[in-house]
């Protein structure tokens, strides 16, 4: 059996029995596809869906009521989009499709008849939205505590090491479809600002992002340079259970 | 039967039935004191414990390889301590006691065995959970996008809003034990500009935070300045189910 993204990335947290995978695929039934800039969730929504990312890149932002814009986080294949959304009464946030997308459609019955039947499911889930939840604070850390270049690097090098657990990147780099406004608004940063960061990043042989990649010319001092450790992404060692 | 803030808290979201109720219970059991400073959970801990906190104060923090430390939230009665701690291999944060707390312990079995036998409590965590997150996400907004007027209003105004929902505030205000180096690293400003803040708050008539308590001189026009929508915190409104 082909396994999804979102199975695999959950795999990494409980082995999942028949039943969970039977489960989950029902997650994956309404399948459809999105153009770029197509709004998936907006704030204040009411009965909004959740999404399970398949293919493609999305992102999530809230708006301020002067119309800033703040990225809280990037989604790539195996992500849920907007689960939030479903469990509030209406949505907190934004979820835009940054490429075109495939994504499957999850109702608040699937995930609440999911819950019931499939225990362990529920723990795969609370532990995803754990995970998500891990990620939004490291870039609060980002902002709140490391320089330009050091935030750079560690969203970037994040975004590696989530793409390498579905099967789209490798210690040497991924296909990345973000532009320098997209890095300006998750980062707190103008898009000269990250510019500048990325050519400084290039100069020092650390990194390379051009024409749509991500090359880590020296993984190993880069990942030092933003202090960068995985344990918060919780995806190596051996299963709990 | 006396109800518990956690109970409190999640039943703004599911109208719990006497199984859920029962099972929450048993999260209550293991009922511990713990002094100022005690540190609950620590970065890199491996078979950490979650706590609900039952009286006190707690706050979550991160510390970069340079030893800066950035508070993520703050933990006021019914919130969870540590709840990603026990789903992950090792622990991504810190948790800390911010006053003398009462807070009881809850085991990763705890938690799976709740699932299992009353799988709308996992629902309820889930939300919780989601809640948590919703609160980091403004977090990160306050730093990227509010200024320190509009980020220290916006934290006040919904630990006030957290704490209503518990019955520790009204619109008038609530006690608050923060000094004013935890408002700089959670706000990423230095004391003295919390200082210069508050100060400024205090003579535009907004509000006041002298010997432990907050007031809110002027609740509307405070909530306007920090353009604070309690939407994120879910917690008004009619049950969902």
């Amino acid at each position: 059996m082909h396994q999804s993204a979102l199975s695999l990335k959950l795999s990494t947290f409980v082995s999942l029995s028949e039943t969970d995978l039977a489960t989950l695929a029902r997650f994956l039934i309404r399948r459809r596809n999105f153009t770029v800039g197509y709004e998936l969730t907006h704030e204040g929504q009411v009965n909004a869906s959740a999404f399970v990312l398949a293919e493609g890149w999305a992102f999530s932002y809230k708006t301020t009521p002067d119309g800033d814009r703040q990225i809280v986080d990037f989604q790539v294949p195996g992500d849920f989009l907007g689960l939030r959304s479903i469990l509030f009464r209406t949505s907190d946030h934004n979820v835009e499709a940054l490429t075109r997308i495939e994504a499957t459609e999850v109702l608040a019955s699937d995930l609440f008849d999911a819950f019931a039947d499939a225990p362990r499911l529920a723990t795969a889930v609370l532990w995803a939205a754990s995970r998500d939840e891990a990620m939004v604070v490291e870039h609060l850390v980002n902002l709140g505590r490391r320089t330009a270049e050091e935030r750079t690097a560690h969203l970037l090098l994040e975004l590696g090491a989530r793409l390498k657990l579905v099967g789209l990147a490798d210690d040497a780099g991924f296909d990345c479809p973000l532009t320098q406004y997209h890095l300006a608004d998750a980062l707190g940063l103008s898009a000269v600002h990250v510019n500048r960061v990325l050519r400084h990043l290039r100069e020092q042989k650390l990194m390379t992002f051009q024409k749509g990649r991500v090359v880590f010319d020296d993984f190993a001092r880069l990942t030092d340079l933003a202090g960068f450790d995985t344990s918060y992404l919780d995806q190596d060692g051996p299963l709990l259970r």
